[in-house]
Parts: C-alpha cells; structure tokens; sequence
C-alpha cells in the first residue's frame, strides 16, 4: 500500500510504497477515504514526543470503509478503567501503532464507530482527535452550561475550533483569542460573539470590556498570557488546560483562586465512553467540522508544511481514496 | 457585658464594658460560654482586611446558650443561593457584625445548631469556621475518598488540623508537612502516617519516598513551595488551595497539570449546608477539636499575641462563662 512514512526525526514524512498490513486476531483492517492531521503529528516529526520509533506510519485521524460499513476511527489505545485519568498503557494511534496516514490500518473491532451521515469523508476525518478533547474539555471538566459565557484562547486550533462549534451548539455565549485579527473575524462568522488579539497588550481589558468575566475558559497556551485569564473569571469559574504551547505560568495568585472558588483543570484526550458521546452530540447537532484544507496522501509533506505555518483555520486534511 | 474590642488598627484588643446588645426582630441573643480565635481575627487587628469598621467585637466562633438551648454559631451571614461561591453580600460574623468575644452576641435563629453533646464548651467553639473551611475543602472540593491519600500542609494551622482528623476519620492515609518538626510529631500522635520539615531543601523529595505520591492535596502556603506538590500528584488528583500566607505561586507547568489531569481548586469558608454536614460528621465519628490554650477573655490580649507567636498546634480558645 501506499503510506506517509516517517523515517528519521527532523526529516519531511515519505510517501512510498510499503507492505499491507496484516490484521492479527482481534484486529480489523480498515481502507481509509480521509485521515486529518494533529499538532501532535508535527511534534512527532520533530522529534518533541517520548518513545518515537522509527519508522513510523503517523496519523491519529481517519475514516474509512471496515468490512463494507462506514466508520470513524476512535484513535484512543488502552484509556484503562478510570474515566479521571489514561492508564499507564495508554497510547493513541499513529505511535507506537502504525496510524492513518496510509491506505489501511489496523485497529481494534471496539474503535470503530459509524461515520455521522451528514459529513463528508474529509469531514469525518477531521473529528476524533481533536473532537474528543475538545468534548471533555469543555463538558466533563469546564462543565458548561447553557446560557454561560465561555472564553476559548487560540482560536484557529483543532481542538479550539471544535470547543468553540460546541460551545455554541450547547447555547453558551462564546469569545476567543487569538493572535490572528483575520481568525477572529473567522470565528465571528461561526457565531462567536467577540474577541481580542493577544499581540494587542490590553488584550485582557478588552475582553474584561466585551465581556466583563467569564464561567468557563480553555486554555492550551500557559504562558504569561495564563495569568490575566485568572482575572476574567467570575467566582466559581472553570478554567481547563489542554496544552502549554507556551509553556510554564510565570505567576499565580492564591489569593485570586480561593477567593473567587475557581477550579483550573487538566484535561487531554477523553475516555471512550466521551467519545461515544461527542459523536452524538455532533449527530444531534449536525455538527459539520471546519477543514482548512485537502492534500492527497502523494503531498503529504505540503500538508506538514501547511501545518508548521500555522496560518490555517480548522482541519488540515489527507484524501486518500 | 464584657468584650474584647478593636478600637484601632496596629493596637492590641481592649478588655472593657460595652452596653449589651439589644435584638432586633430576627435576631436571637446568645449567650456565650466559649470563643475561639482564628487568623482572620489576627489579620484584622494587623489592619490586613477589607472593609474594617471600628470600633469591632471580633470573633467568627462561639458556642453559649440561647433561649435555654445549648448551641453553637454558624459564622456565615448570606452565602447565597449558589453553593459553588460566596455571594457578594457574603460576610462572617466578626466584621463587619459584631463578633463572639463577649458576653453575649446577636445572630439569626437559622445560625443557631445544637451542641454536639460529647465536646466540652471550649472544644465545641472551636470548631465551626475552621471545621468548615476544612470540610469543604476536603471533601466537596478534594473528594477524598476512604483509602485515598492525602497530604496536608502546615500541620498546626487550625483547618490543616481539622483537615488531619476528618481525613483519618474518613479513611484516609494521611501525611503533612510543618515548619516544626514537633508539630510533625504531633500530627503523628494523632494518627497520620509521616510528615516532612518545609525547612529541610529536600522535603519534596522526602515525601515522595515516605508516600510515593497523593490522591488530594490541601495547600494554604501558595508561594514557592507550591510548584513541587504538582510533582507529587497522582493522575487525576485533586489539589485544594484555601489559602496563600507566603504569597503569588512563582511557575506553574501547564504540562503536569493537563497530562496528570490534575484539579487545582481554590475553596474558601463552606455553604450552611456544608456547615450542617460538618456538625452531623463531627457527632459520627465522635471528633474532639484540639485545643492548644484557653484564656479567659479578660486575658484576651495574651491570646492574641499566643496566635502572633505562631507556635499553637490546635486551636486557641476564650473562655467566657
């Protein structure tokens, strides 16, 4: 079959020819149509993630065709029996296991799920990954609540563009971040109600102005930029990290957090059980993923550069069949 | 009647008379037996509090009679309608209402619980507003479970205390840190596993080997130290912040709190349901607070500077009739 492999770390994904997989007892083989990429597969190539082996098949993301029904792959490998944390056997396909970046996969009979009938292949590609988090995050963790103002940080993100779809689908009011005027104006149009461009300096006190707080923030940036989120809370608020991009928070305030009974929550990935459940809830919303773009599986590498710019809006696609 | 009152900032406490409270409709007289100082009171001689009007009879916690019934004093006045946070009209009886230390004080009916029949008056004023705070923050917030482990900072301090006997009394496998190693010794009387010296550089290191690492954490230090609980966290713990006496957290790595899928959850005071629950655990399991020193309340100002010092393990009680 054909497939992206990546051979060394640092180096462009190679589009080549490889053997077919061979489904073990246990295991189905799954032709894909469409597979989507994460930030996780870009950190993988360069070489930011624990435990690479090489080579390597990456993709997280797919939707396919597995003995003649239609399905989306649910990426999770071994969550374990605790829905407040992954098990130590935790992995996520696309590494160690050969991912979706290929025409087949192997995975388990139990990952697959029928693909939503209101999506395109690309579509529902688009969404394992970064709906699932995005799921727990906002629900699970941030609790949200109809009616309730929610600040989602970087819009332009998968996972932040799912959370902003959601949150809007679960009646909340919605404003973001973002480092992008363009993508701001983006998220507008998806009926978000404001937003300020964090590389403006008074971006907190405009949206202290737009909003006044907030119950509910997503954060995946830390950073200085983590410590005004602090400020916007109302009492009782809900903040969930999901990333650090940015890295460690330079400065927080105790005083800030017992006064005003604000939980800040870690969250990544989800259970199964979570999984399940965003995709009800994207049948039931019709829910229709945003992709930035397509490349066939043969520009693989352009989709990887595309990523690395870090200019999209949405999911960056592969076609595959 | 006699009382202690603040009659200005940076001044000891005056023991003088004052004309007897008069009540008003809704308001019931209680005449007190016992009180209990906490840090607030000694915050707000230090001027340290918003919103002080003098002169105040200080004093959050008390336990007398009222009407022929023996009772203790709930310190809440108007939590609200939402158990997640104060209401902004919240306060707590000692300021800007008159306090416990004195002769009598006027409080609402609703204020008013029965004396747990197995504590003394003394032990009995001891425990609603450090009982609760350490109720809340362990078992709403920290969801401590039996058989979980849970580690308490500053052992001495009256809610880490309190938190200490709640936690053994649930089940728990409890651990501390103090500035003392005395005061380890004493949690250690009481029934908690092992402990380790603030004061000693390598106390983060020493706690992972003693426990390995912990289900819930209680902090009321913030500061410096806190950065190394995160490090001490189980997957999935709960980290509970009710107070910040050494100041701002200087980092924070996002990357521990959303891979471990860590809650940091900041708690103050509790809900008059919470108080409820508290009063009806203490008669449970038949919880006797601790009392470091009783003074009468003509000798308050020794107690106060008792509470300065720094030095009590449990709390430090007035006794009044």
């Amino acid at each position: 079959m054909q497939a992206l492999v990546l051979e060394a770390k640092h180096q462009p994904v190679q589009y080549k020819t490889v053997p077919d997989p061979q489904p073990a007892a246990g295991e189905v083989l799954v032709q894909l149509k469409a597979a989507a990429l994460n930030r996780r597969d870009y950190f993988i190539t360069q070489g930011l993630y624990p435990g690479i082996k090489l080579p390597l098949i990456l993709g997280s993301d797919g939707a396919g065709v597995a003995n003649g029904r239609e399905v989306i792959i649910n990426p999770n490998i071994n969550w374990g029996s605790n829905p407040n944390y992954q098990s130590y056997e935790y992995n996520i396909l696309g590494l160690p296991k050969n991912g979706t970046f290929a025409e087949y996969v192997l995975v388990a009979e139990s990952q697959l799920t029928n693909k939503p009938s209101h999506l395109t292949w690309e579509q529902a590609a688009a969404l394992p990954l970064a709906g699932m988090t995005a799921y727990r995050a906002l629900f699970t963790k941030g609790r949200l609540g109809s009616g309730e103002r929610v600040l989602i940080t970087g819009a332009g993100g998968g996972v932040a563009l799912f959370a902003i779809q959601f949150a809007l689908a679960a009646g909340a009011e919605v404003y973001v971040t973002s480092g992008s005027s363009a993508k701001i104006e983006q998220a507008k149009a998806l009926g978000v109600t404001g937003g300020a461009n964090y590389h403006e300096e008074d971006w907190p006190k405009q949206l202290a102005t737009l909003a006044d707080s907030f119950d509910v923030i997503l954060d995946s940036a830390g950073g200085a930029g983590f410590t005004p989120l602090l400020k916007l809370c109302k009492p009782g608020a809900r903040v969930v990290i999901y990333g650090g991009t940015l890295g460690k928070i330079p400065e927080v305030s105790p005083q800030i957090i017992f006064w005003k009974q604000i939980s800040i929550m870690g969250s990544t990935m989800a259970t199964d059980e979570e999984f399940a459940q965003m995709i009800q809830f994207v049948n039931k919303q019709q829910i229709i993923p945003i992709v930035d773009s397509v490349y066939p599986l043969a520009e693989g590498q352009q989709a990887f550069a595309k990523m690395a710019d870090n200019k999209q809006f949405g999911k960056i696609v592969l076609k595959i069949a």
